[in-house]
């Protein structure tokens, strides 16, 4: 049985979701207090093979946009991440776990570094904003924080580049993955991302208007056609198979940053200093106790993944499922979830004890799947 | 067209989610990163009917709580709320509005007192977690902050009291509205207020042990057989003509307390210091521009109220609605909704511009609803 989504102003609308309601839109999630389309008339498999040969508009216009700046801005963006900020450029986007002082995971922002003094979180589901408000008034630094108007279209899928092309012109040929810059849209100027929460690559712009969210979605679809644009969402299967995270999925803040094997994000620089710094390295000392990984298992679809599945070695709790979902393309199931040390190698068996009551037979594998 | 939640693990079951799916659950909500129940096999007009006739529970464990515990939590919880929390006395529920350095509202919990140095937040739908948090360590304040294993279970309607006394025995009659105690349950210690989201009074049992939550369930239920008993949500009908308001609904962070009616809960004594008194004081001294009202409209139905709707007056926008149902009893529709200085006496003349585009005319009135 699947429940309706009971509406209210609470769960926010977005300036796309006329067109996303007159798309036929089926399914939503809700991140940060706002709707996100999660399917419309096509299957998630449908949608999955979709994505990989076309090009796709999602409304992600729930990536919430946390502005910090001002005098102290990078002080304080740098003393919520153990990334090191240091080398960052103005144009460039990085992907920037967060942390509380316990080492526990906060959320995982890309962040957008404006200028020296002026920076953009595009946040996962939660609110990033309390705490940077409670530290920046706590710690009486000198900055601005504020959810502005900023709501990301996403543009993905290989046909992205023709699509962007058509509407922005050959400088989005320029822009490195990772990077972006501002480019002219009807006598405006947007900002425009190589980045996005697939594998198959394109583009996120950063709407800073929500009035001209329908002639943007108007625009993009218009020129999309000859290309098989069609609406789309963030790919369960997709996103499993190249090892795409979520938070409050495969990670909270019950876990730390060297569980979900972002130790190329954590500077131990003696130099350095950031919130929760102390209490990682003691978990770096110790070493890991469990690590995210893929589990591939059955050749039976699996019923939707709403809470944790065990994981078993010989009957004994070797680890827990997060998110799983079958692949038409590996023809299995494909799931990520938390090993604990000992059962984390690849090609470790498992049995995986699903949410209908059924036991199935599985393996570790390396991320992203093959 | 209504469009399903998507299941994940990031929107969190609870413990009574069996219960509830087995029950028919029809929609749900998102509050807290966990599932709302909002709907059953009723609609919300026979829900409403049965609410102040018989008893029903809820599965409410979206309050989250935020526990604020050691030497320095009155310290702490006096800082976030303009409330005089001098004179609160254990075992004392408070309803709290937090606010930030600008007055502007962050959420409006209940606040339980377990004891001086351990006081529980009873949230509404934002992450007051990582404002406590950043505030505890901005302020090098000695507490924990942090958020218990703790899902209340709402038991509301006429029929509460006898109810809770077949479950808790007659020592349930002897909680005052908003206090609290703990009783016994099947050798166990579980917190029982008198409080609710309701205006037919009743209890909320803050069950602290997910494990215990089918068997809490099941005993209210055998329990409630005579009585009616049936599962529930806070139901919206019930919650406009009450004039209980709701965070992202009713008002948001951009509001401030003045503007929702709740000067009761600010004190401007010159002994007491809370974030964002500044930001206050100067909000009272100007007058505030808009307040919190009701609106009775149209002899036909409304549609669901999913975004702000104008309101006018003589063509002048005079607020906006942001909650919106029809009330059988009233025989019109109900709203809540702000009112600009100038438009909010009673019996205003107002036109409201419905989502569906169409123009209806009404009035403001009193809160609650007579």
């Amino acid at each position: 049985m699947k429940a309706r989504l009971a509406v209210s102003r609470r769960l926010r609308s977005t300036p796309f979701t006329k067109r996303i309601e007159a798309l036929g839109v089926s399914d939503y999630s809700i991140v940060n207090h706002t709707i996100l389309p999660k399917g419309f008339t096509r299957s998630v498999e449908e949608d999955y093979w979709h994505l990989r040969e076309h090009v796709q508009l999602w409304d992600v216009s729930c990536q919430r946009q946390v502005e910090i700046r001002g005098h102290d801005a990078a002080r304080l963006v740098q003393m919520m991440t153990p990334r090191d900020l240091r080398t960052a450029v103005a144009g460039q986007c990085l992907y920037t776990p967060l942390i509380d002082n316990n080492a526990g995971l906060l959320n995982d922002p890309v962040l957008l570094k404006l200028s020296e003094d002026h920076y953009w979180l595009s946040i996962a589901d939660s609110d990033v904003l309390l705490w940077a408000k409670g530290l920046a008034l706590g710690f009486g630094l000198n900055v601005s924080v504020r959810e502005p108007d900023v709501s990301p279209l996403a543009v993905q899928g290989p046909k992205a580049d023709a699509l962007m092309e058509r509407v922005f012109g050959p400088q989005v040929h320029e822009i490195k993955f990772f990077r972006f810059r501002k480019l002219n849209f009807q006598d405006r100027s947007l900002m425009v991302a190589r980045s996005g929460y697939s594998k198959q690559g394109g583009y996120e712009i950063y709407l800073d208007d929500s009035s001209l969210g329908l002639q943007l979605w108007d625009t993009l679809w218009e020129a999309g056609q000859g290309l098989e644009v069609a609406p789309g969402s963030p790919n369960l299967i997709e996103r499993v198979e190249g090892g795409l995270l979520s938070y409050g999925n495969e990670f909270t803040n019950a876990n730390n940053p060297l569980e979900c094997d972002f130790n190329k994000y954590c500077s131990f620089d003696d130099d350095l200093d950031y919130i929760g710094k102390g209490a990682l390295c003691a978990i770096k000392e110790a070493g890991a106790a469990q690590i995210i990984r893929g589990i591939k298992f059955d050749c039976n679809k699996c019923p939707p993944c709403a809470s944790t599945w065990p994981l078993l070695v010989e009957n004994v709790n070797a680890g827990e499922i997060s998110t799983a979902v079958w692949s038409p393309r590996l023809s299995c199931n494909v799931a990520l979830g938390m090993l604990k040390r000992g059962y984390w190698d690849d090609g470790q068996s498992v049995v995986v004890e699903c949410g209908d009551g059924t036991l199935r037979s599985g393996q570790v594998v390396d991320l992203p799947y093959k």
